[in-house]
């Protein structure tokens, strides 16, 4: 079979594949990352790439435009190499990471609510997990000639009043030589036990006073981001942090997609190891910001939602994608974190956060046990949104909680235009009210190549309460602007022109776009609702809201309430913990408290199925609506609507729109 | 670097080796065994190999004589190939397994002694290890979605009344599909706890009803051999047993040499993937042997000195043979047996028996463990006898250990045509009191090849208590046989006649022998004497011996008194457990309650090392004669004698010459 040579512009990487290789595989071996949120099917229109020179075989489909062709367009999944190429990846289709290692803004809205070791310590909570300890021992002699282990072990009783000791083989292995290379000055790891009265194992020894360096990682497995924390287990600081996208997005951009990889022969393998692979670049990029030595890092938490725990553990998840979607574990136990193949010292445990069901994963309970929500007196809502929303009710006497799937439109999924919360991506818009000229913000500051989830949210929010858009979502078609235009039968809102973006080609927000927003925003609100009248309670009843999610950290909540995703009331009863995952993974870093926790917080949980729950369709029919059917459900919005539009323009009568 | 063909016979096995290497390293790599004792340093003079074409760089030295050489004789260990060869492996260099597989015959002279499954049971010692339960379990639907391993653990507890149940790694892994394979039904094996509160692990499932076929493994790790079981965990029945030379033979016969080996670069590694190969080889004779998959092996048991335990977990062993001897640990965490690289379903635990000291290792406490003496109210003498011998004594209350290096002698090592328990070696012996004619007995009734241990024993006795030898070993001048003459200015009796050999040489047993078979019978008796009077008792306080290791089978135990290897004693107190360490792996695999005890024993156990017992090289000089200087010990043996000599010809006084 003939090769060819594909060269990929801007990366400058060549790469020989066989002939008849597509184009998306043909980068992902070059290690050239490109958008494929379809896994390959020329659904999503993602894999945008522009063939400089050379020809491909295919390539086209529904999502090019005839232009789009002719400007050397193709869709990379669907384009086959017959001679050598040169390949451009437009800047709209390049993953680029480094957006989500920048120092955070100051534009979140929530408070937001971390817990600290002093905090712990004051609550009586804290339960050091993991502790070091130095000791001088008598060299052996004649008379005294007890193994290595046992003379750790006993003088670790004397000296420390340690009892119930095990030593682990990793232990054993290195013990001889460690006590030997200085007379016997050494230091031990002990890790204890979740439950008392069960033993606590040395888990490592080091030689000399090793006593006062002693590290954690806490690591988010997300679906589309995995971040990472190393912890001084001292001090309780974060002295390294880095997250990166999640290796698998080349394989498919939601879990679906990936399952749907898993269960081809070696897919299962290969979703474990590329998973890996990110967790210890992860690892490694903290590590060396922390300048930390990885044989000082005494343990790893982490979570993650069902299909990334169990693609994780290279545990088959063809089961929880199909009905009656079961997982084949809520617990694991304690792991080596060296023989799931992270790059840590083999006396290193993974400790992995248990899951619900298959939709309310590991990253949802290490949110409810590291916020303290299953602690409170307080009714709690927490909800987690992403491409799917987690909703969580009760405190600590009872939790119940579900999963809507929302789609992928606050990840910029299902939107013409959408993009992860990424350089470019259009995070904030105003609208002058006269011209309905856009004031456009990007994050980055650098030219706009898209919209994400929050300025989505934002844009939609701001024209609907100027009347721009109706409560269905609709344009005003009697506004004078040539912003506003119909193409390809499709309202649309010109955001930038072509001249201006980065892409060079209009960037526009859709009436098909705000459609599937509404039925995202719809399908979270209807579920907060079931949940809660399956509970016997009402929104009325929540005493606070507890948000995570890297969403939260940039949509401004008065805004989400204006648009119906959150139900309306005092924004100071609302806390944003950011990633509640890492925050989970992290206190269980700190404290055995947690753990010891989990087991009962399993017991207390109800997972309800919405999809099983036959209020949850009409709940969602009533929520397809700017901001709801039922108005009375958000009084304060209604009474700003009325307000502002009486003494601005005289738009339809919203409350009339909304019944008709 | 030129290489050179090696053509090994009788294997007929051709091997491309570089110029300058080693006969002896050759043969290792073609496969082909030859004995090596020293480990490659000329000194044992046992890899004697014929070089029938070519010649070889050196393989001379003080071991071979003159006409050795000119018979093409040379030590592989010495000689260097520079040429292509054709070399012939002589009978008596060849290490052969089968005989360590033949039936045993009768002549057991002491009473096998074993426990069984009920026994046990009647006894109150019967807490199972390894359980399998049957279940159907309802199958999932909308209503009902718990994960897989939930839905086990519930109907677990609904139906058998199990609690506290954890799930391993393994079982989380293959679960969705057991389950789904055969609608629900399913067979979990469950490890439980050695202490009760403890959790009971499920370590696999099985699709249908697959309870009746539950089975474990005992592992016994020889240096010199390794034996395995399959047993039966419901009927407690042995359905498999094999043994074979350990594959470190070829590496040193003795665990210096071992030692030695391993502190070489990757020289650890390879002692342990070399055992490990050992025990897979066992391994898949016994499953093939009863007729088992390896999936229905739910346990291995393993036992083996300090140094094999060492190597098998990839334990360095380099302070075990320096003062102060110092082993790396006592005890073991259960492990994962396919971690460990055997050939088992990888829910398999490994569970390794503890070890005392540097020379009182795992293969002892099983013996103590599994022959109950820790559990009797009698003072017992338990004596495993090989290279070297552990002594245990104690009952329920307490015990004291101590281990002296018998040398190789038992084993057929330093003795001139010393040789393993193995065909054709000479292991019983008559005399012709007139003519001293010899009648010779060897393993497999094959021609004569050497003496082994118990040949040895045998020969040493009767001709001690005919007159033959004197209490000091020293042949008697005056008696006019042609067997008896000077070589070398060494005195030797010639057994077999090179003619009627199979080795082509006269068979002989040397003064030198002799004195290496009296220095081996004393370590040990005075290793005895030396521990009873350390914990205030006397030889006449034992009220019952327990004999374990390959030695007590072939051994007639009054001639063992005669020689004074042995206190003088009813033999009716003697019992024969034949291998302890296979013993002792067995009883732990049919019940935790040994498992459970082991602590208390380790606790209770007193070591005493020798070499620091002042004492002890008083007793051992005194113990350098036949039976012993002080006759008094031997007062049975003393009159047997004086009655048996008067009865025959006058050969010199006995009591007279020891008193000398």
């Amino acid at each position: 079979m003939t090769d060819h040579i594909v060269e990929f512009q801007p990366h400058n990487v060549k790469i020989k594949v066989p002939d008849g290789t597509t184009l998306l595989r043909a980068a992902m071996e070059a290690g050239v990352h490109v958008n494929a949120s379809c896994g390959g099917e020329g659904a999503c229109g993602k894999c945008r790439v522009i063939i400089e020179k050379g020809q491909v075989e295919g390539g086209g489909g529904k999502r090019l435009s005839e232009q789009d062709l002719q400007e050397g367009f193709r869709l990379a999944c669907q384009s086959r190499v017959i001679e050598d190429l040169v390949v451009r990846i437009p800047v709209e289709s390049v993953v680029d990471a480094s957006v989500l290692n920048v120092a955070k803004t100051s534009r979140q809205t929530a408070r937001v609510r971390q817990f600290d070791l002093d905090e712990l310590k004051e609550q009586g909570l804290f339960i050091p997990p993991i502790e070091k300890r130095y000791l001088e021992l008598p060299e052996p002699s004649h008379e005294d000639n007890v193994a290595d282990a046992t003379r750790l072990v006993n003088f670790l009783k004397a000296k420390y009043g340690e009892h119930r000791l095990v030593v682990d083989l990793p232990v054993i292995r290195k013990i001889p030589d460690v006590l030997r290379a200085n007379h016997f000055k050494v230091t031990a790891t002990l890790a204890r036990p979740v439950q008392e009265g069960r033993k606590t194992r040395i888990i490592n020894v080091q030689t000399g006073d090793a006593s006062s360096r002693n590290y954690a990682i806490a690591m988010d497995i997300g679906t589309t981001t995995i971040y990472g924390q190393l912890i001084d287990l001292h001090s309780g600081q974060i002295l390294g942090e880095y997250g990166d996208f999640n290796g698998q997005i080349s394989y498919g951009e939601d879990v679906i997609t990936r399952i749907v990889y898993a269960e081809k022969p070696g897919g299962l393998e290969k979703m474990h190891d590329v998973v890996v692979g990110t967790i210890n670049k992860v690892i490694g990029k903290i590590v060396k910001q922390a300048k930390v030595d990885r044989d000082e890092i005494s343990t790893i938490t982490l979570a993650g939602n069902t299909t990334m725990t169990q693609l994780f553990l290279k545990v088959n998840p063809r089961y929880v994608r199909r009905g009656p979607y079961v997982p084949a574990s809520t617990i694991y136990p304690p792991l080596n974190a060296a023989q799931l193949g992270l790059d840590l010292g083999d006396h290193v445990d993974a400790l992995v956060y248990p899951i619900i069901s298959s939709y309310v994963g590991g990253d949802i309970v290490a949110g409810v046990m590291g916020s303290g929500m299953y602690r409170t007196e307080k009714m709690t809502l927490f909800i987690d949104i992403g491409t799917n929303a987690e909703i969580v009710i009760g405190n600590k006497d009872w939790l119940a909680c579900a999963a809507c799937s929302a789609g992928p439109a606050f990840e910029g999924g299902g939107i013409k235009f959408g993009m992860r919360a990424a350089k470019g991506a259009i995070e904030d818009f105003l609208l002058d009210p006269v011209t309905l000229e856009p004031m456009i913000l990007t994050i980055g500051d650098v030219g706009a190549k898209g919209i994400c989830g929050s300025g989505l949210i934002n844009m939609v929010s701001l024209m609907f309460e100027m009347g721009v858009i109706d409560n269905r979502g609709k344009f005003n078609r009697d506004l004078k602007t040539d912003r506003i235009r119909e193409n390809d039968e499709v309202y649309e809102f010109v955001l930038v022109w072509a001249d201006e973006s980065q892409i060079n080609r209009d960037i526009t927000l859709t009436e098909i776009d705000i459609e599937n927003l509404i039925r995202a925003k719809g399908a979270i609100f209807s579920g907060c609702q079931t949940l809660f009248e399956e509970v016997g309670l009402s929104v009325g009843d929540i005493e606070q809201v507890i948000l995570a999610g890297g969403f939260g950290s940039f949509v401004d909540l008065t805004k989400a309430m204006t648009i119906g995703l959150l139900p309306e009331m005092d924004s100071k009863k609302i806390t944003y913990v950011g990633n509640g995952s890492l925050m989970g993974c992290k206190m269980s870093s700190l404290t055995n408290r947690i753990r010891k926790d989990i087991a009962n917080v399993l017991r207390r949980m109800t997972n309800f199925e919405l999809s099983e729950t036959p209020s949850y369709m009409d709940h969602y029919m009533a929520a397809l609506f700017l901001p709801h059917t039922d108005l009375k459900l958000f009084p304060g919005l209604a009474k700003h609507l009325e307000d502002s539009r009486d003494s601005q323009r005289s738009f339809p009568n919203i409350s009339g729109r909304a019944s008709s």
